[in-house]
């Protein structure tokens, strides 16, 4: 029989990983529930038809069609032979696959508002932590099955939700203890006002595209593909000159606004980004690190307004660990129009690999069992398991040896655990209504009376 | 545009709704991590080869077969048309698909203790919650995608596995508040042993499987069925005689293993059984309702010795919430033999409709944002916007509304969000540093002053 194993770029969780996953999960999900955000979850599978032509053409490869039971059925047979015809020509068929996985959050959630529109109180506050599946090649940090962690407000165009959502990226690092970080944020309306002031207003995808990748290829590789956009020698400079504000603009926010209202002079559409920068910079408190960043573009093509990416503190090197911004129609591809919304996402495996490195996890977040009950005999350790039953339902984790083995064996099993306290409870100790604690990672030990026990554990 | 939808058995969940399963998973969970046992998380999709042929000819067909990406890759099509080939014959082929849905947690646990189990601490206690896919008829409480939450102890032969895998049961039962739960028992050696004493040892599957039915087709049914495998009158009336010890033996558990030893006086097998029944029951609480069911047979064959069925109060007509029992070989199948085990099982969709009917969900499960503040102006909700932040650090779900429009359009999004506080700060209200609070329910309305604001939430 071959050697069993998991699927490429999918992993197993041990208790401690899923320990501190749950950390993260359960800090991100009580900020966003203290900001006023409800839980959805939406099914791992979706219609193949909800998913198709939603993420370019890569995304369309990458998803995981689910292949249709019953397909050699004589009954479906022909259909399926057809499918299948056509799925080898590069195209999608419901005669073969009529179900993907989630590919991401966002489209399963404007389907889920395109089909409740009527039902839902707007603004529309939700949050989703899920699994979603692409078949990417894998590599450090990215995984062919990971959680997406979203909250979004639909219905909404007040930016009082800006400011909320950069609040709660500062309160989740802080609560996580993830100093250092920064939340950049820029308005796509200035980008959209650069590709005007340029003369170019029809390139705003390629300019921003372009400046998108500032980060990995330098300002050098930037001018150059946006040569290949056709743009003159002139306007590259131009755009040049504005992704410069960034960094002589070091004395922060204000400035930047100055540079910026200096730079779109003319420009209603730039106008009206620096607006949005400046109402969001005014009205956050003054504890979050938010850096308005020119050079900010996010590829999604469907921002409209702001734009936010967090970014670890620099000396992890681990780069960007969320990101969002504001849509006008998130589900106008569901035939219900005119919703807007704004939205924040968190990059789970990312935070998981800087707390790591920060070495930020509690201790208490990898703990399981708190006490192992010793098997000291048949007799014994029926009378312990009632003693143990006490402290489990006063809330204490706990386990019995599962047979009365040597003392040494049961001591090995409890050190391979982690667990922290023996508790001894031979013949003697029942006649006496006492028990032994011993602490293995001390070696203390402790008589402590039968009914003091679970306080005893209490108040550690 | 065809309207959206999702897939046939599928659910999306609700704000609502997510809440109240959450306190299901939340209340087990911390049942089993009281007990010593340990979250796993395995991922969704797994080799097809891990998991085909594992659950009979029907769960291949109903297992969810994820389509290889890249089928339509020049290098790849000759592959994919033999794979396709295949799959039009009934068979499967990792040329068509490699990976699978998950079908249920116990294959893919047992996969991830043979590929771990040199790392892993022996007896290995680990619960698992997590949502698996058959692409099953969908029906009333019958889904495509569903949870499953299991605990699983293995590399263990003791019995106190089985009595604390019986008091878990009735821990999270009262927990719930489901009263007038029952937890049925017998074991497969008695079944075996039954076989024996009819003189057809090598029909312990059909007679089981014939017994398994009892419940959904009555005792004539049974007989009838067993008499078309072959059984002898004689032999189908000692089985009945079996069978009719459940009612004979009203007087409790006690009865029934007197009953039951006279029965297997001569059988071996029949006593190791019953001494399992006499420790099980000898040794948990007296509260635990723990029910001696000699008609419990459980269909899946890998059972040996005690078998569990969890039931719904009779009133609410809903039957099994829960099942489980010990096998012997867990991890045979992928090529590491003898490692024995002892599992349950909760059905959390079951259980959350006996929750619904009994009405068990306490209020507070439902509840979202506790405040919302009033948009009064732009320089007022500037200033109470603040006033929020302090309540949401200090952990009140606070929201403000986004706009200042009529204080009329602002009470109803607050009915319908079923929130229960205004918090209203104008412009007197700044001046003067305190915040009128209306309770939307009582419709009482007090004056908090702005340091004593968290404090107020708190004490409510």
């Amino acid at each position: 029989m071959a050697k069993p194993s998991i699927p490429q770029g999918t992993r197993d969780f041990s208790a401690e990983v899923v320990r501190k996953r749950n950390f993260i999960f359960s800090t991100i999900k009580k900020v966003f529930e203290v900001y006023g955000f409800e839980p959805l979850e939406t099914p791992a599978i979706e219609n193949l038809e909800t998913l198709i032509g939603k993420y370019g053409e890569e995304g369309d490869k990458l998803m995981y069609k689910i292949l249709n039971n019953g397909i050699s059925n004589p009954k479906n047979m022909e259909k399926s032979k057809a499918g299948f015809e056509k799925v080898l020509e590069g195209k999608s068929s419901s005669d073969l696959t009529e179900r993907a996985l989630k590919y991401d959050l966002t489209i399963p959630f404007a389907r889920y508002v395109a089909m409740n529109h009527g039902r839902l109180t707007f603004p529309y506050r939700r949050f989703q932590i899920q699994p979603v599946w692409r078949g990417d090649s894998p590599q450090k940090g990215r995984y062919r099955e990971f959680t997406q962690c979203d909250a979004d407000v639909v219905g909404s165009y007040s930016l009082i939700n800006e400011v909320e959502l950069a609040s709660i990226y500062h309160d989740v690092f802080s609560k996580l203890g993830i100093k250092g970080y920064e939340i950049r944020i820029n308005s796509r309306k200035i980008l959209t006002a650069l590709a005007e002031v340029c003369g170019e207003p029809g390139k705003v995808v390629e300019i921003t595209t372009a400046i998108d990748k500032l980060d990995k290829i330098g300002i050098d590789k930037v001018k150059e593909e946006l040569k290949t956009k056709d743009l003159t020698d002139d306007q590259v400079n131009l755009i040049e000159s504005y992704l410069t504000m960034n960094s002589e603009a070091n004395a922060g926010n204000q400035a930047k606004i100055t540079a910026l209202k200096d730079f779109f002079n003319d420009s209603d559409e730039g106008k009206k980004g620096i607006k949005e920068l400046e109402f969001v910079t005014a009205n956050i408190a003054a504890d979050v690190n938010i850096i308005i960043d020119v050079t900010l573009a996010r590829g999604l093509n469907y921002y409209t307004g702001i734009i936010f990416e967090a970014k670890a503190p620099a000396t992890v090197k681990i780069g960007s660990i969320g990101g969002g911004g504001r849509y006008d129609d998130l589900t106008g591809l569901f035939g219900v129009p005119n919703i807007p919304g704004v939205g924040i996402s968190f990059g789970v495996d990312r935070i998981y690999d800087v707390m790591t490195e920060m070495n930020l996890f509690p201790d208490e977040v990898g703990s399981g069992t708190q006490v192992l009950f010793f098997n000291m005999g048949e007799t014994e350790s029926r009378f312990a398991f009632d003693i143990m039953q006490q402290l489990r339902h006063s809330g204490v984790a706990c386990e019995m040896y599962h047979e009365p083995v040597k003392i040494n064996k049961q001591f090995s099993y409890a050190e391979k655990k982690n667990i922290t306290y023996a508790a001894i409870i031979g013949s003697q100790e029942i006649e006496q209504k006492y028990c032994i604690v011993k602490n293995l990672k001390t070696s203390m030990q402790e008589v402590v009376i039968f009914d003091k026990l679970a306080e005893y554990f209490k108040n550690i």
